[in-house]
């Protein structure tokens, strides 16, 4: 498989994708992508369409066409014929709804396992894990179930952040991690920070970016792995018992 | 109906259950309450038996026992049998999916309708909207459905924020509230600042604390109610079709 995974798209007052060109650039080159097939469901107060076109601009500067997939007659056969996967963030909820709905969820998972790559950032990220647990985002709509891409055995928490900067009484993303630790103790989960991404390249998993990573593994003190660390193992931790991975009731 | 609906249970830096001490203490005597039926669930990282405790040692101060609904041999026995329904904060998602798992969900709802009297807070109080969208918490465990009690025909935002301390790059609450009215426009959201409270006796509604109330109205700009304002408006609003209300798939 080949996975690019993002923790974020734009870091605060820096352009759109931005932070992330040359990951994206080199992945692009590196499996000869022309065009990408470019799910923007996620996008709630941004139109598809808009959606669709600011990603394009971006990815036709190393002259790589977006399809978006609501344009599409048949979602199922557009992702069936698609040569790259491109999920972009937004709401995590509404994108796994979406996702079910259009039945892409089972299409894309069959597509991206024989080969075609996969491009996503943010709540894009989140769907390549078994769940959309550890998504930061408001549930504002019922998706028909939890379950998503399962292409990683692991969850990503995107937007990791630290500590909740003062005045801010809710919980840390540590605390709220823990609390998904507790109820799904089987779970790894990796705290991406912002301008980090994961990327897999056939059996091998790599973290990109200058920052850290936090792991979090039930019953173990979070670790934190540097750019450039074999971040293997977590491919094959419970990868053989995908179903018993998330506690669904 | 006879429900208090605080937005948490506790300010930083306070003793636990500390600043709603008076408006309890009030609601309990007022409606000759000697026992409450609490519910614990939504409690992850605190064992239920702990946070039980924590509240009776509050809640005896008043002469009013409480019995937790997990020690309970038949839960939706003991929600009939109930003087006083108490649900406590913590994690939304558990809350409500161990909600429908016992089948308390329907029954509470049928037992505070016919006139018992209903504390929350946190996820306590989220509960008593139509949904359990626009929660704050992370999405740990997969309820059978978002539906809730259904009490009141609003949603409630606890816990509100009105803007992201410095350094927090994620959406605020204010756009993540906006992204649920574009896929709920017909559901009036209550943005409800720590330290206050949501009253309601038969059909009045009134806001209890020091601070206002952040209201919500698709296609409007939000507007701020003080506390004493008259609220009884919330309670018509959509009440008459509440199947309407929340977007499920």
């Amino acid at each position: 498989m080949q996975l690019l995974l993002l923790s974020n798209s734009t870091n605060q007052g820096e352009e759109y994708l931005g932070w992330p060109r040359e990951i994206l650039s080199r992945f692009i080159k590196k499996n000869s992508i022309k065009s990408c097939l470019f799910v923007p469901y996620a996008g709630v107060t941004v139109g598809w369409d808009e959606y669709s076109s600011r990603v394009q601009e971006v990815f036709e500067s190393w002259g790589c066409l977006v399809q978006p997939i609501h344009t599409a007659n048949d979602a199922v056969l557009a992702v069936s014929q698609a040569e790259c996967i491109v999920v972009g963030g937004g709401n995590t909820f509404r994108l796994v709804q979406k996702m079910h709905e259009t039945g892409i969820m089972a299409a894309i998972r069959a597509k991206v396992l024989s080969g075609t790559p996969f491009i996503g950032w943010s709540a894009g990220s989140n769907v390549a894990c078994p769940s959309l647990c550890t998504t930061n985002d408001m549930p504002i709509i019922q998706p028909a179930s939890f379950n998503t891409l399962n292409l990683i055995p692991f969850q990503i928490n995107p937007h990791y952040l630290d500590a909740n900067p003062e005045g801010h009484g809710g919980e840390t993303r540590e605390q709220r991690i823990n609390e998904f630790l507790a109820l799904n103790p089987q779970v790894i989960v990796a705290g991406l920070r912002e301008a980090t991404a994961l990327q897999m390249d056939g059996g091998e998993l790599q973290l990109l970016g200058n920052r850290p990573m936090r792991l979090f593994v039930a019953g173990k003190e979070p670790a934190e792995y540097q750019p450039g660390t074999d971040l293997a193992f977590l491919l094959t931790h419970l990868a053989s018992n995908p179903k018993k991975i998330i506690a669904v009731q």
